[in-house]
């Protein structure tokens, strides 16, 4: 990967830093997804593009850049990308999953935070991430206290801009959104010298809607028995989502589905049938969190669903295509977003009716739930995620982590006996 | 006090389990307050009210409620008190500040929740809590996660009315937070069957800046050296605040600043001339949350402020009492709601100028900045405040504490460190 130092260097990475980061990425990659037995062809994109997560796509942003294209980077999926692409920007998600400057980030951020939020701060105070590093602006969000806090003191050192969220599903809630929906629209026309007409956002609302139903293809797919894909690589597909091209992308998860169907057709599967599936359901988990899942399907389990933002949040609702005109366009724009089931709204009681169906459209055996540690919308729900599934005579087991390491053999022990208990 | 076991068991009270509240919360009061040196004779009747503060209060609330009044509870300096007024209701403060229910609360809430929330609902759900028990109905806000979510849970056990805040003062901010209150004063008339009137309304909104202008008063008088009164009473005069009578309150304190003002005028005080004075930031401290003022005024500092909703934040500002029309008078209250300085909204750089200024303002020697164990917002805030007092060569002491008595030894050793760093 040296090829690419020159570039690391220009965006000002702590190279000896960046070039651990890479090894021992490269190592976990190679413990947790190339170990895999059975997978599918097409999974050799995504085994690609991450060998490449820091190399050829950063490198596609530069050239980008220098075309004077400029890069917005995000950490929620209320960001609208439609107009990010409508104003011929490259939209990246910044949400980081590894355990690095974490004694940097405490400087900035209060020790009880969670590790995605510290992650983030830490790639950037340790000069870590490309990505960031390539942003002309980031786009916050008022969602939870821990990030609308945290962009206070990152504005300190990226030019952040900030969208406010609603926290109910009110008119006037809608009414607030859709106003800062218009705001951001501005903010990326001014940034871009670009003009979001309605061709042009015609046209980047089917490429995102096509990323979603490629999505969404894959999500239904894994109702089969036997399983045609591993949770592991479900989730790496999901997280790569967030900063491929966007039509390269669907076309190889297209691909990819193809070869399921295949699969499916001839009765195979990553796992023999009759595996016990399980749910994944919670806070997203970001590049390279794959800690759980391993653990998940380490012990005997197959991963058939992730109900979270790096998943079915995010790819659930399409945008009303239908629309020609500005404003009905961003009304089915702001209607599709209003209907994102996170856990930052008050009430949320949608998600406790999406965590039941999908699970049962997917035959899951049990529901894992998944909050970070000092995340309080996500343990909050748990609670009432619980009972929602309990209603239904679906067992869920409610774990609480971050990105180290050190609770491994715990997870281990506690999955193991959920998995026993629901087979 | 049994003289009110019948009404507290009409209210359905855990009668051994509060009797047991109430001989340590006497005991605590007893330490804490009443073993204070050279008080004001004024205090005579704060110690009454908190004395009778589950009795007599309660008593009124009871006939009030006989009388076809109706009361509620709320958390939050948010939700405007004239409107409650307006309507002929009583409006009561909820917060909670002791150590109880806490483990009924945990099966409601995650563990990571502040002390403040476990606590109102630990008192709702071991049946402590007189007040939470008369209401007819609770309002709560979204503010922090631990609240918004929080408020879920509470809705099973009591009927809520939950208020949209923003969480920037945007305009359209602005127009959402102008949307809720006319939505709590639909709710309120529905309640009550009053209508709200201009006069009402007018009426209401001079009793509560009244209240305001006494506590600011107060407040003004604090800034003499030696300190007229000790932070512990101005700490319970605001915690009376949130559940009084506001007339009568409001008498009581401003004959308690007569005899203020007569023992400035003699160069009398509470402690000596000289003495360190502190001034107290962060977290609101409800009835009876007093371990760190007492920990505070153990160390031979004397308290000269608090920049808490229980203290300057929640009186600060008053509501313009010209406009005589409903919408002009809507928009006055809007106003004056919308420059509370809360953690909660992003950003909040007036609250830094809040600090510096009232630092300077009552001479401060130092700051101690307290925030709740898990409250993100605050906690966040406090390395803001940190660097704009270090800006103005004012140190902060930062705590971050709950309401067990377990670290009452840590904390005198910081906080006397920090005395004798400042003196
Ligand atoms: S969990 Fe909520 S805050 Fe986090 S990315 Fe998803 S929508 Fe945004
Ligand atoms: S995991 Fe929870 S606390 Fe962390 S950024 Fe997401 S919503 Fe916020
Ligand atoms: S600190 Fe904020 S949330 Fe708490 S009572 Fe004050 S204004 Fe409300
Ligand atoms: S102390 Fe902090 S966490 Fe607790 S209720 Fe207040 S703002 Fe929320």
């Amino acid at each position: 990967m040296s090829a690419y130092k020159e570039m690391w260097e220009k965006l000002n990475l702590d190279i000896p830093a960046h070039d651990g980061l890479l090894a021992v990425l490269g190592k976990f990659y190679g413990d947790i997804y190339l170990s895999q037995q059975g997978r599918l062809k097409g999974m050799e994109y995504l085994d690609f593009v991450l060998s490449e997560v820091h190399g050829l796509r950063v490198k596609e942003l530069q050239d980008a850049k220098a075309q004077g294209r400029k890069v917005i980077g995000t950490f929620c999926v209320f960001v609208p990308e439609e107009l990010t692409l409508a104003a011929d920007a490259v939209h990246v998600g910044l949400c980081a999953g590894a355990d690095a400057g974490t004694e940097q980030a405490e400087k900035l951020v209060p020790r009880n935070t969670c590790a995605l939020i510290k992650s983030f701060i830490g790639f950037k105070l340790a000069r870590l991430c490309p990505y960031t590093e390539s942003c002309d602006m980031v786009v916050g969000e008022t969602t939870c206290d821990g990030k609308k806090k945290a962009y206070e003191a990152f504005a300190e050192h990226v030019n952040m801009h900030v969208m406010e969220l609603p926290q109910t599903k009110s008119e006037s809630a809608r009414a607030l959104f859709r106003a800062e929906v218009l705001r951001y629209t501005s903010e990326l026309e001014r940034l871009t010298g670009v003009t979001i007409t309605p061709e042009r956002l015609a046209a980047a609302t089917k490429v995102v809607n096509d990323k979603r139903r490629a999505l969404q293809r894959l999500s239904r797919l894994r109702a089969a028995d036997p399983a045609p894909i591993s949770g592991r690589d479900a989730l790496l597909i999901n997280q790569v989502s967030f900063y491929d091209d966007p039509v390269r992308f669907t076309q190889s998860v297209n691909a990819l589905c193809d070869e399921m169907e295949a699969r499916i057709a001839k009765g195979e599967g990553i796992a023999p049938a009759g595996t016990v599936r399980l749910m994944l359901s919670g806070c997203p988990m970001a590049v390279p969190n794959w800690k759980l899942p391993y653990v998940m399907e380490g012990s005997g389990a197959v991963i058939v669903g992730e109900e979270s933002c790096i998943g079915t949040r995010n790819t659930r609702d399409l945008v009303d295509e239908s629309p020609a005109d500005m404003d009905g366009m961003i009304d089915a724009l702001v209607d599709r977003y209003m209907r994102i089931d996170c856990a930052c709204f008050t009430p949320n009681t949608e998600r406790l009716d999406n965590v039941v169906d999908m699970a049962k459209e997917l035959k899951a055996d049990g529901v894992v739930h998944y909050a970070l540690m000092f995340c309080q919308p996500y343990a909050h729900e748990a609670m009432k995620v619980e009972g929602a599934l309990r209603a239904e005579g679906i067992p869920m087991l409610a774990m609480e982590t971050d990105y180290s390491m050190e609770d491994v053999e715990q997870l281990k022990t506690r999955v193991q006996a959920f998995v026993e208990m629901v087979r």
